[in-house]
């Protein structure tokens, strides 16, 4: 099956077969081993030199993990929204008590920079900004090096759910002064779903002290404490995830950040390039266009729904429609991870005759 | 190696290999037909005609759920706790604002029915029991069927850690009227870590409903919503796992719950047996000894961590020591999933010799 949607992602054999491993003590050495290893890659991934945890949990799990860990209820918060996960960022903030004001801007536009600034220069009791680097549900890639300046200059926290851009989308954490960045084993980083990634800068840290949300299962400094000082999770982990990442960890290294980074730059312009061919339009603005998910606009005629039907049962190939108020208007191709321009090639061919079965003509 | 923990446990060789299965949409008819039928076999081992939900998360993660779903600030609980684990469901409750009173028996006894009679009795304003079905801690299982007509009696939310006893130790969820309990794939389920599995009463729906501390990736109505509706879960779940998870329950299918309990009882007197032949004395009172962990007493002379390492060096055998205040003075043989008394013999066979190189002369 042709898998390319934006999450779960493909996984290579040599990956899967690493989850064939028997189970060991997660309070043993050769899990600290495991642990200790996978984190100093995933350092070198987030380009960060803070700390950095993985939780037993969905990407969302991180997200919440991320807000629980650094607010209060009753803390001022600008949410960026440009999607669907922008809105589910800003809901678990609000969810657990905090004032958020939403900033949103158009489905399909990325985040201006300027009215980020605005916002913060207005309201100077914003604590934090959430915010979402690669929006799925669009397919657009928010200038993260730009809102991050702005929101280093007002010296806010920044909380950025990076689930669908991180280590396929260059995203260096610590240059572009990112406080928490989360992302999810099953969309770049060839693994399956199960674990989400989080970093926590040493500003993080002091609001960690501060942060007053009730958090058990998420704590930041359990997970420090356990994983410095005994290289463990304070939970038991996702085991056979954690075997699959780390050897997909292993490939990263191999392969290297700007080789992978490049790679999915070529894949995405791939996509762009096959899309519009076949008279087909991207559904966010050309400039802001993922490299990690092609959102396509539904041309007229085209009945979304039939398309990925068929797609599915004809063509074995598995594509996302849109979510919510995106439902029937869009469709969207996932390639990041383990996706080649030659699987690229094959979406596009399948496209090509399955889009008049679903009522597009062309 | 033999890992003779209490969770994670040894897995079949054959659901190992069902973690090979490349991923799948998470949102497609495949993965609905996975997750139904799954869900459907755990109601019969769950013994329930209630909602059973998989979170992706440990079973740490399923107490909190279990707690933020079905209380508010300020709820009075009472927890009876007799182990480092009754202590943890306390801790959750508490900090997510519940006035907690805690109702502690010494460790290695059981939780006494009467005393939570007396409990309730006296103070009629609590709204829920939490309890642990057996306490990993200290190889202890409660008098759960006794305690819980108690609660029944006071009509109070009773809220179970059944997360080392459940598909191992017979636990009747709606003849017993437990209101929510929670399980975990990497214990009795011969399955990876990184699933807890939940069941909900018609009784803990109505507490939900009212129930305000925060919670969003815990939201039991979202999972309901997601399960019923669309045979999905709300976020992306550990997949790899629930394949794993799911070959497994049609293994527990086909051996049937009263000879998977039986399996365990059996497995347990072995253990038992094994370890007072070796002139060891079980550390809980004999007639409330785990079927699925014997916590077994350090006698004097015994250096624990030394008959654990040189148990993992030199005869490639893993138990576990003991939490929090029993550490050094207990170890724990976990029997619970895939084993057999024939492993149980080989632990004793390695403890026969390894544990005079531990100081313990017999």
């Amino acid at each position: 099956m042709q898998l390319r949607i934006p999450g779960p992602t493909p996984i290579p054999d040599e990956i899967l077969q690493e989850m064939t491993r028997q189970m060991i003590n997660h309070r043993g050495p050769q899990f600290a081993e495991i642990i200790q290893k996978a984190t100093a890659i995933l350092k070198d991934m987030f380009q960060t030199r803070g700390d950095v945890f993985l939780l037993t949990c969905s990407g969302t799990g991180g997200m919440e993990a991320a807000v629980v860990n650094s607010l209060s209820p009753g803390d001022k918060v600008l949410a960026v929204a440009n999607g669907f996960f922008g809105e589910r960022f800003a809901d678990i903030a609000e969810l657990f008590g905090a004032q958020v004001e939403r900033l949103r801007f158009e489905w399909g536009s990325p985040v201006d920079p300027q009215e980020v600034r605005q916002a913060l220069s207005q309201d100077t009791g914003i604590k934090a900004v959430l915010v979402t680097h690669n929006e799925t549900s669009t397919g657009v890639t928010n200038d993260l090096a730009a809102i991050s300046a702005v929101v280093r200059e007002y010296e806010k926290l920044l909380l950025v759910d990076a689930i669908s851009s991180l280590g396929a989308i260059d995203l260096p954490t610590d240059e572009w002064g990112c406080d928490v960045v989360v992302t999810a084993s099953q969309k770049g980083w060839m693994a399956p779903p199960g674990l989400a990634m989080v970093s926590v800068s040493e500003r993080a840290w002091q609001a960690q002290a501060q942060a007053k949300m009730p958090k058990y299962y998420w704590d930041f400094a359990k997970a420090k404490k356990f994983l410095d000082e005994k290289g463990q999770t304070p939970w038991t982990p996702a085991l056979s995830t954690i075997y699959a990442l780390a050897a997909a960890l292993e490939l990263f290294q191999r392969e290297g950040l700007k080789n992978i980074v490049a790679r999915h730059a070529q894949v995405g312009a791939k996509a762009r390039e096959g899309v519009k061919s076949l008279g087909l339009s991207l559904f966010p603005q050309d400039r802001c266009a993922s490299n990690t998910v092609t959102a396509v606009k539904a041309p007229e005629g085209l009945d979304v729904k039939r398309l990925l039907k068929i797609l599915r049962e004809e063509y074995n190939t598995v594509l996302a429609g849109g979510q919510q108020r995106l439902d029937g208007k869009i469709f969207r191709i996932g390639h990041l991870g383990y996706i080649t321009e030659k699987d690229i090639d094959a979406v596009i061919e399948a496209l090509k005759t399955a889009l008049p079965q679903a009522g597009f003509s062309g």
